[in-house]
């Protein structure tokens, strides 16, 4: 166990930075210890509640000096704190840039975004990475872990670098792999997830999209057959691109993702052997929460939580199982997963200051 | 053409039948003969205003005397009305018992329940109707047409008894019917329909799934595997039970409904060719609009519209097909398709009064 | 009466020029003579459907060629196509230099902006317009009459220019003015305006208000003590800049706004002398719905509807009363009451195509 | 400080009794010692996670056996399990009822409703208490202290029974009591308090009020003139009923309200001395939040925390002022204040798990 971690978070506007830094300052295991709040290098010190005005306190300091400041980004800076964890929640390009260098500087990071999270490169051609294909990107890339504490509980504890895992494929991930690692899915015929996510996961820059306009009383489909969280499923569920379509609906609520998830069986399946099969895979997962059989999980039961629930009907000749999923996709969709990630790198209780 | 046609309307306090008033209200061939409104048999007299302000009118008079009123239902009141065509805007069960009744008074029926869409026992068995299998039910049962102008526009015009599709089933039908009618879908590999309506569809009674705490910054699926709209689908695609699953969720906004549909083509199909299959099959329907391929409905186009919008996405390998459907679930999916029905019935242009 | 008007929009990419355009096309006496629809003068032919999916027409045309277009603004344009009414949904900066070219082409205009509403200078500081105190804007706004049928019907019909009303505006004129125009109220004790309107009201931008995460699940005042149309309730009410406060705040719903207003009578008044007040006032109003004292109206009954909306409480000694005022901020905020415009400079019946 | 407390909640179903129970259950000095969950009399022990779902732990008991249960109310189980201290999320008639009997027992009371708030008859006479005027219920009066820790914190450390104060009424009271205390204000002139909440302050029943079709998209003012929460502003700001005025709105939202509030006063005054007022009164509160001069509080920043945001508007003259006021009516509006009252009550520090 360390004794002392000191964590950084880069890219504190966003959404996810936000519910990271609110997971840290509460964190038990990081109190007296807050973490380095940095934003862009050429910016201006600023106070953090000028940017999250949730997150003032009530001295009244709050946006005037005194309170926590968001410092501008320099390595020296990491330096100095001797930060030895760096969060990086950052878009993908710069997390390609960063990661390396934080790694040289010997500073663990986890990275938020989808700069590491796959290790094919057909998967990884979607990003049109910039450096795609060097020395450097490759050598990273093999020290990269996907962090998903339930799949890859032990690479993680030692890893270097956490690729933590997209909103919608952790969704999807979580709800598929206990069915398909115990071999009772037949991919060939087809798996449909259909995910609807809340407003957030598309960012807090201003866009047509995220104009309330457009996104209230609406609902509407995107990225079909093309969305970058489709190699996340293939690489870590090992299925073929042919086997499986995944459509991303964009709800209008601020949070949330709710996954359902149809599959076929090899075989018929009882109800309460998929149930026992669920509950035997995630049996040492304390943010799963599995619904009795007959039970379905609703967005409203996770959101603000660190869970990812599941829940699932069987037809009744037991060959289809529609699976719904849901989880906050800024939790356990992001920050809540980050530090789930965090507490196994420092030894910690993988649950700490997330339930 | 009929040149005098006199409408009623029983249910008018739900939000069907709301909408179901407003359309006749502005209904071209209808100026002069408003609808009779009709109320529970056993109900007081009732300003229409009064039960739905947004269609009081400015005389002030909408709360108190003068202004439609809803009188309460009786047999008597509707041959004295000279009625030619009620609508049943009520619960199925209502139906079951008023639709025979109407017949023999020589009263054409557009009924918008489930009470006479479903012409096998084995379907309708969910509904559990107090009649199923009395002789009345089964003759009345002939004399119905689903009333889905698209697929069974001939039969309609002359029909004493029109039972008007589901909203959900509408999405589906009108979203699928033109492929499997081609022979091009492989139905054995499972079709997938993943429908989002907004909470209009559950009906105007206070309950909780209907509160606001519950359905707000929501989503949840229901009905899954055991939804009454799933009977349609089957009569009106010819399918097999194990060949198609339908999972309906409950959306945070008021109206509209999208339908997400994945299915497996026989063989590789060209976008171009889909388009051009869509367009034949719905050559002289006025009321669906096909989406340019590449270019996908949203739930927002199609609210207040009497349309369903049918939009589609091929894999690569054109053997995938994502179909996205949308329609308002009170308008074309309930009132709106029932005054197309009343306007094929009548010899009236079937778009009339529903641009 | 004009036998042949012909209308053109300019700036129909917006919320409001939206709404025109789909109240133009439905309008009874323009039938056959659909508006010309204007965009930036360098921009190319745009079908009207790409910006607004929802005004699509279900020959699938819509998004390709055919269909009504969007066609560069050019004062040859407008003079080729016989122009006689030009709306003007820009932005106010705009506004100020096109109607004085309009008015010398001989064009009348309607312009929805703030550009020509304020006849003293004081109140239109806050525009800053670059124009301010030139001659020629002099001139031109001597010729301008605020368009605000129950007010200055008579002026309207001659007009050569209307400034429509702020929606803010509207709302609350409309429900003061009555009990004004009588002498009842105190305004030295104070006229208090509470407004709250929907997220359309914000334009079409994507700004950080207008993003989803920060108007969704919100509600957020703004512009205390300075908001724009606070200079049309000074003039359109003859009060002095301290008898009246008014607070704008951003609802988390598409469109709507509800203003509640609180007034001191200077002696005690019965409902029933307010109410008659109201109906004697509106009596040849047509888009001007009052509620029976004890009845109030709800942002929900006018959306969609060109009315507005009035009703009020007194308090139990007479002395205050609250005033609660609806309208579509789209509609009788600006579109709506823009046609209504129209239809007194054509001559027509003031509230045609409005119902 | 007492050493062992152990607490109770009666009527854990509601919204209120959810957050409290949440709020319980994460109290650092409550740690080990649960609170004993209570429901109907004649009930049947449920589990807590049967009711709300997003309280349910992990191990997948939460639906069946194990976990937190709900047991039906008795005095006997009171006694049996040592309770201290005894929440009432009920009704306010049954908190009549049961307040009195819990103090026999020498039990601390709690009580979330309107029950014991108003020491005057005349304003208690809307609530018509079905012991109104007995001798029982006077005596309880005398004993309960009115739960603001920001007006009454050393009454509420030793009291038996603690009102605590309404949501409206706290937003509206902290908002304006340090003015009033100040003797700034000119009540004469009417202050004007205009109030938006959301669903969840209408209660958990199932009503066509709180039908999302209703709610959703819409705003409704209610109450004009006669809500419940009047008293509490008259009694603790020592006003007079004509001096102020109070409107409530319900708000398409799930939680917060924000009021703004309008005051004159009786000479001029300057920002940064109000603001320093309110610094002054505030000082040793820290569940209150006031903004810097010319910045206002938003219904966002407060959901989810327990504070009470304050900021204001001053008129070019200084002699109006406008002040916004927010809080989540679940917590500082109800259970985040009943722990901040239980806090003082056992000594404890007044924000103890409430940050």
């Amino acid at each position: 166990m360390e004794t002392t971690v000191r964590t950084a978070v880069m890219g504190v506007s966003g959404y996810a930075g936000m519910e990271l830094v609110r997971l840290l300052l509460r964190h038990p295991s990081l109190t007296g210890t807050p973490p380095l709040l940095l934003g862009r290098p050429d910016g201006n010190p600023e106070p953090l509640a000028a940017v999250h005005p949730q997150l003032m306190d009530n001295n009244g300091t709050g946006l005037g000096p005194g309170g926590l400041e968001i410092e501008p980004f320099s390595w020296e800076r990491l330096k100095d704190r001797g930060i030895s964890v760096l969060f990086l929640a950052t878009p993908h390009e710069l997390s390609r840039e960063w990661a390396p260098v934080a790694l040289e500087h010997g500073i663990r990071v986890i990275d938020l975004s989808g700069a590491w999270r796959l290790t094919k490169a057909s998967n990884r051609s979607v990003y049109k990475f910039h450096d795609e294909g060097s020395a450097l990107a490759a050598a990273v890339q093999t020290k990269a872990v996907y962090g998903m504490p339930e799949l890859h509980r032990d690479s993680i504890r030692n890893a270097p670098l956490i690729a933590n895992p997209g909103c919608y494929a952790t969704s999807i991930i979580l709800a598929l792999k206990p069915l398909v690692a115990a071999g009772w899915v037949d991919a060939r015929r087809g798996i449909v997830c259909d995910s609807k996510s809340g407003v957030s996961g598309a960012g807090k820059a201003p866009t047509a999209r995220t104009h309330f306009m457009h996104a209230a009383d609406n609902l509407s489909a995107y990225g079909v057959f093309s969305h970058r969280h489709t190699g996340e499923l293939l690489e870590q569920l090992d299925l073929q691109a042919e086997q499986i379509v995944f459509t991303p609906h964009l709800l209008p609520i601020p949070r949330g993702i709710l996954s359902t998830i149809y599959l076929w069986f090899s075989q018929q399946r009882q109800a309460s052997e998929v149930e026992a099969a669920y509950r035997r895979y995630f049996r040492e997962s304390p943010l799963v929460r599995i619904f009795p059989a007959g039970h379905l999980p609703q967005i409203q039961y996770s959101v603000t939580t660190n869970y990812c629930d599941i829940g699932f009907h069987l037809s009744e000749d037991g060959r289809r199982c529609v699976i719904v999923s849901c989880l906050d996709n800024l939790l356990k969709g992001a920050a809540g997963q980050a530090v789930q990630n965090l507490n196994l790198m420092c030894g910690w209780d993988e649950a700490e200051g997330l339930r």
